[in-house]
């Protein structure tokens, strides 16, 4: 895999790479592979192939594409002008591909797809984020990802300009209402998190209302706040009575018709289930001669 | 995993859901668990959960949401009256769980994020199935699928009403322009996939025209034929043209704007990728109490 | 892997040759490798080796003797003036191969297992198509595998110049007498076959008897027919009531004894298990200079 | 997996069971599993199934089936009179299944393929026991098995009533030509495997010729010797002259034909590699009642 | 698995321990499982077995040893009054087994093997904490673990008593002495670092000297500062200068002859390799009675 | 991975190499990667390393560090004049390495991890040989080994030295008092281990006693006899009674205080557990510039 199209400032494993494509590549060849292209496409004949961009986006998944052709066809030649991370317009030429043809036309819709998803994962992103330019948030990911894809989805919303929220249960504490409430309180619950806590877990605490905003302040044993489902006007109120003490997260009703407001009340962070469930694929198609 | 839980009519190997769950949950899980659980729910603590749907649609993944659970506690209760492949309103609870709290928390996410996705491929088939209500027209998806999850994403198609086109590039041949071009010529390139193909394997060929439809009704060679991007009035002069010697199959355009007009056509089959690789989630949530 | 070893026109996963390749190169070195070798070759002892074989037969199985090779080795040099299907008279040399003598003498059981074995099927296939040169039919193989090996065998059928039935399961619909007894007889088992298939599956039914062959060819709704058991008589009289409107495949005592007769019955196919369950290897060996 | 199946004095672990028949149901349900039944049977129909010998041998493989159906269904109910190594005779039932009809007709054809393969192998091994009865021989199988089956065809032959002479390249020294040729002779080369070998390795050394056993026993260094393709009279010679110092293996030419003759000569053991890569599979099938 | 095994307040997935067990118990039985049983031990000789403690020291691992006996029998009765982060004397029974001979002497070592380990781990890690009861101080591991086993040692450095450092390179990040050298300095590179973390992910920095630990806290930019190699005094006024405004981790030269002195230094954390990666094995044992 | 890099008499496959190096990179890099060097390493800043040893002792582990650089930089630059089994001194350097600074850093800590443990058993081993140098005896290792890491761990006792006891439950038979009870004795326990052995495994068997010493050597059936922690003298006896009719086994007791002593009675084989489960990795160091 050509480390070069790697978004500069992004971690993706080869680990994980190899892993992905293996199991798209697997699911698409089956156990006869492509057995339209070996009846009719005589062995040998050359293709051409150059990926392209049908509408406008962010660009996420190049090295998973060269990471497939190369797997059917270890001696192909790739070539990118662009890498992870770049916008582009529709009709924008991405990769360029010359190899055999059957193995061209084998890895065409696994590559496709795993652009594609990943792509549609960075261009939602980046429309958040271009929605806020100016302001000081910040568009972030949460748990809410594609069973199977979380490294690779958390890797693309770093192409679309996002930030990375946790990426599994392990990494941070946030604390939730359930928890809240059998450790018999905000300032209880904290108190235990914080003493099993080692020095390099942060702690974030969900809150609904102001109030508890307040007492988790006065307990000044949280890292950052989550303020659940608030209107544009409590999150104003909320960062006023937080005064910079801690960085604060909005969450909840974030949505491309919501985010303007939200970036204007000034909370530092706003997270969206959406650029990751639910994001549309970007169009991407190959263009073949043979 | 309660057999019981899969659509009556639809597989899904245990095999599958064994491997899929598995990985969600490593990924959520990694190398901590849940930090947070574990830091202020005392162990021991029990939990009644209920799954259940925010908005309507179609349920599928019920079983995976079962195997989750069973996967980190074994012991664990689940009760459900409703399988995959139900037709769901808002606010319906689709499962109940009794175990400990802490194992309840830490599967939350990955089940929901199973149920969801596969919900919103079986809700998005579904509402093309609803609108060609009546029509002779079947719904089916394609391998434009979300790269790790297409026996999961074509089983949740089924859950929704609607069929499947191939599963992989090896269980049929799917002839395309850069085959005929090749081959040289409609009669050539089928003429060649049938002297390859073994008895068992369909041959489906695209065509662009009409004039192209001729020539492989001609033929008697095809026994499908896939109508690339045409318009309503093409569609329905194709199915004339044809007069029922031979399944047609209408792709490109396919939309829930158009899907009305492209039943009307008669064509037989229509095939969107958009239900797999763009469907958005449906919304479900984990009601719990402790 | 070198792709000019792959049989032109068949398929095999590069996916599928390291998997097989790993797996059969770990059962024989185990935890502690060739320790024969290690102790009586000095490092560095350079060897020749040629893969003969050592009786007549088609070859299949060439890229994965060059795949485990390199897998111990990666810069062992090997050439090869032939290719997988190739058919050879006892003595012939398939192969060279120049390295390290330990790596050589490591590899050299896997390769001849996977070599043997692949040609073993691949010679018992074109023994059969052989005896049947100048007729229509077409040699096919069955579900009766070696477990683990099908994918393997199926191409080495393939190689030999045999045709694929089924894969598995899940490729093709084949009814047989239980299927028809608890759906209510054969049209009502086709037509309920009919409507849970997609448009590019194919439904093949097994008869025992000419009432039941009619009754099948009455109902339109079969794509191939399976007779199972006839003898060539009844055969014979099978492919006249049909009349080319189906494909015909002869199942059950098909022997290289029988095969000739069967051939002139005029049906399209013969399916044996025998040649990918129960056919001997092909004598292979590894000629070895140091 | 019922212990009370495997062979009472032959170990396969659950380990390898399990991973044997997740490939083999696998390979067999592909993506969308059993497609027909799921069409033609409704989901709940019971089956009753027979597991049937069609012809005399010896089985082995039971424990595999059982796992086979336990793997699709859990809670099938399985029974058995016989255990792996029992001999018995064309007709007889091994194993009853009560179950849903579509797990027993999903898993008929992995189990079926298991348990004919290591049948087959134990049967082979069996037919050479049987003729060597009443002398001091010993069966044992070799190296040369199908790839990625060697411990269930090692266990198979143990079934047959065979030994097992190394599991892989790692568990004893086998000097064969080209190491003598490079170690300098006979005792040059045992000299230097002795030295290397810990004090658990066997070390066994081939021989062609009298003369070579000769040296061999002059060094007083070898745990056995192998007698490469020698006649039954040489055999015998070697036999007198090693006078029981040594235990000695025939090897080459051991078949069916020869084996009394071998037998006869007064060796240890012989060792086949048919009965391992090219034994028939013992004819079994499942007689089905819903 | 048991849950109630598990050290109440740290976790250990069951993914992990499948992995883990598996993994051990395959090297251990090989392909040919415990031989020297088989042939000596009659199947269905019951066997009792206690696990017992032959030293001083914290247990960790015994819901490994749990199901590794359960992976190879199913039905065996375990008993357990103890669960791991208990403190034992030598002579503690920890475990007591009912089972079939054969698969408790096969299980034997692996189990063993493992409660070993992690016991050497917890009983190290607790010395640790021992030495330092009444200080403030907390004693935690490093990312200098066996490779292969750092989710285990992890949960074992929990299980007596100490903290987890980071899990991996990717849940915190730690600047160290190359990062502020590329940098540029304390500053720069504390600026870098805030600017591409999430506001969960913490910073901690590295420092060599009390002028640096001034820089670093000049900032306000680090959650924690590791104080690298610093001898007691030094550590003392790195205290004072902090006076609280961070937590400070004192490593390297960390060993149970300085830890009562830098306890009394007032750091807050003390880090030790050694308690991972050199750890001696805790001698426990299997005491079994047939 | 450089194969001269492997001790030139001892063996470790490629496919235990690359297992054990993925899964140390896997569980170090995470799920987002080395955060740290992302966020402050410009991409493309070049860094040279240095492998050094710390400390005196013997090296085994450069293959894996070498595969776990090429793993995350396919194109990084390695040399090395030393290879695995070398003895150095504090200060050595081991390695050199150029390449990409942010693969550099990432890989760092694995593999140190790997090469710190693998010399730590491959320096213990050599300790122990060192101390019997001019003696007959010979140091060899055990079945407690690390879970998950025994073939690596075989494979460092041999870079030190040290010979390798069995591999597993599966090559080879240790008969112990267990063993012993149940068949009935000594000579029962031996004549049933003989008969079910194969002509290539061998039989040691455990005594405590030199009265069972002398059973054993009446009954001419055992292959080596285990010593079970006798004393000096006891030992010595053993040797006098056996008189080289059998290899001798001292296990027990054996420490680096007890060896020489051990050595002095002139049995051929010491066994100590220690070397793998215990020995403190070997201090390794990255010096990195840039």
């Amino acid at each position: 895999m050509p480390p070069s199209l790697l978004c500069p400032d992004a971690f993706l494993s080869p680990l994980e790479i190899d892993a992905a494509v293996t199991r798209a590549l697997a699911e698409d060849l089956g156990r006869a592979g492509d057995v339209t292209s070996i009846a009719t496409i005589p062995e040998g004949t050359p293709a051409r192939a150059m990926v392209v961009a049908r509408a406008n986006g962010v660009i996420a998944g190049l090295p998973l594409v060269a990471a497939a052709f190369q797997k059917l066809a270890p001696d192909i030649a790739i070539a990118a002008d662009l890498r992870d991370g770049a916008t582009v317009a529709a009709k924008t030429t991405l990769m360029r591909i010359d190899g055999p043809a059957r193995a061209v036309l084998a890895v065409e819709r696994t590559a496709l797809n795993l652009l594609g998803h990943l792509s549609g994962v960075a261009s939602a992103t980046h429309e958040f984020v271009r929605r806020t330019a100016g302001s000081r948030l910040r568009i972030c990911c949460t748990r809410k990802t594609t069973p199977g894809l979380r490294a690779l989805e958390k890797y693309a919303v770093r192409c679309g300009g996002g930030f990375n929220h946790r990426f599994g249960l392990d990494d941070a504490i946030l604390i939730k209402d359930n928890h809240i409430a059998v450790a018999g309180g905000i300032r209880a619950v904290l108190e235990r998190a914080r003493k099993a806590a080692g020095h390099l877990v942060k702690i974030e605490i969900e809150v609904d209302t102001l109030e508890q905003l307040r007492e988790v302040l006065a307990t000044g044993l949280a890292d950052a706040v989550l303020l659940d489902n608030m209107d544009a006007a409590t999150l104003a109120a909320a960062v006023k009575l937080t005064a910079g003490k801690l960085p604060l997260e909005a969450s909840g009703g974030i949505t491309l018709d919501t985010i303007a407001a939200v970036a204007a009340t000034g909370v530092d962070y706003a997270s969206s289930g959406w650029i990751t469930h639910s994001a549309p694929n970007l169009d991407v198609a190959l263009d073949i001669e043979m």
